[in-house]
């Protein structure tokens, strides 16, 4: 499977045409942002990580029957994803409160937010992607009431499978972003990333960060922090 | 009744205690604000003709059962209230797209939104006044699962006999916000002022605006616009 065409370059990955107009292949950049893109850096060889973790994750959430955009890992750098239309919706599932929520409503960090919180966020890197309820999405038709529902009823499922998987190698999934896309046929899966770079992961017994709030809050050992969380869940 | 004790002063109101415990004296005030009161003026008269129309709203609700904190006009500036402990909620109904809506979620202006959109927000000015969903509010327990249900479906309500009431008078109810307030015994009752500051009214052949827009886009003649809301309203 050989890259054709760059579609498509966001901030942190590459996306390529195929000679199957079904697949695309994934390139994982070492650049990192944060902040809407307003602090930005490159870590030589972050892109291998984020790559590698993500892709062990799709692998788990697939043998767990959630369906996701991942069909295999090419190289240190690439992975082979399903091509899909991608729903204009950021799926958000927080576990525990920190970041954006408690400076937006003033709420304390660190409860535990048992059922966990999942919100939507519209993807529009110009509007600061903002936050949208149920409501606003019918209202405009961002999504249908079925892929509202699917994309819920996965991230809660997601939530699950990785939060048990994480547990058992010491880390805590404080929250995480995800994205979906739907086939021809209207069958929405999970796509995107899942890696240091879109979730929060907490040492559990020290509550270390091991993600990108190393470098948004320049923490410092950020490829330190992806590289922990790469060895404890390749085993 | 008498005014015994400044209670509360907010951007267009003083809140009295009076000598009855369950009552209180809201004097609306001539000051005017927008953008979180970063814009301020004061246009003499403006306190009268709020406390007017917000009296004649009021009267309208309760004539049509619905639960309101008005119990009776005292004199041009003042009107006695049921004193509430106050939900820390606002409820935005919208029949249009406008304002900061369009601003925040890039949506087109002048959109008819069928069935209106019912947003939250978290009173709380140092914050800006965030938009919550459900979730959020449930999560943070900024009101009960009941009351919330409760505002929904009177703001649901309330938006409904404006609407009517306004066009027979040649204008059109584009959005609103209400607070609401509960008593002793959890009962839940609209709240706070129902005027051209806490509305948007479209004259309804010239799309003229006849509200507070008028003073957050400078497009001058306020009062005048407040009384031409007044002179429809009170035959």
């Amino acid at each position: 499977m050989n890259k054709i065409k760059l579609i498509y370059e966001g901030k942190a990955k590459k996306v390529y045409e195929t000679d199957d107009p079904t697949l695309a292949i994934f390139e994982y950049k070492d650049s990192l942002t944060a902040f809407n893109a307003k602090k930005k850096d490159s870590l030589q060889g972050k892109g291998r990580l984020t790559n590698l973790i993500s892709a062990t994750f799709f692998e788990l959430l697939q043998s767990k029957n959630i369906p996701t955009h991942f069909v295999k890992l090419l190289d240190d750098n690439h992975q082979l994803v399903k091509k899909l239309k991608i729903i204009p919706l950021e799926v958000v599932v927080r576990n525990v409160s920190t970041g954006s929520l408690c400076k937006r409503l003033g709420v304390r960090e660190g409860l535990n937010l048992d059922p966990p919180l999942v919100e939507f966020y519209l993807k529009n890197d110009e509007l600061g992607d903002p936050l949208v309820t149920e409501d606003h999405i019918r209202a405009f038709s961002f999504a249908s009431k079925a892929q509202v529902e699917r994309m819920k009823q996965l991230s809660i499922k997601v939530n699950e499978i990785l939060s048990e998987f994480l547990l058992e190698r010491g880390i805590k999934l404080v929250d995480f972003k995800l994205e979906f896309g739907t086939d021809d046929d209207g069958n929405v899966y999970v796509a995107d990333e899942i890696s240091p770079d879109t979730c929060r992961f907490w040492d559990l017994s020290s509550s270390e960060r091991l993600d990108k709030d190393r470098f948004r809050k320049d923490l410092g050992n950020v490829l330190e922090a992806y590289e922990e969380i790469w060895r404890r869940i390749r085993e």
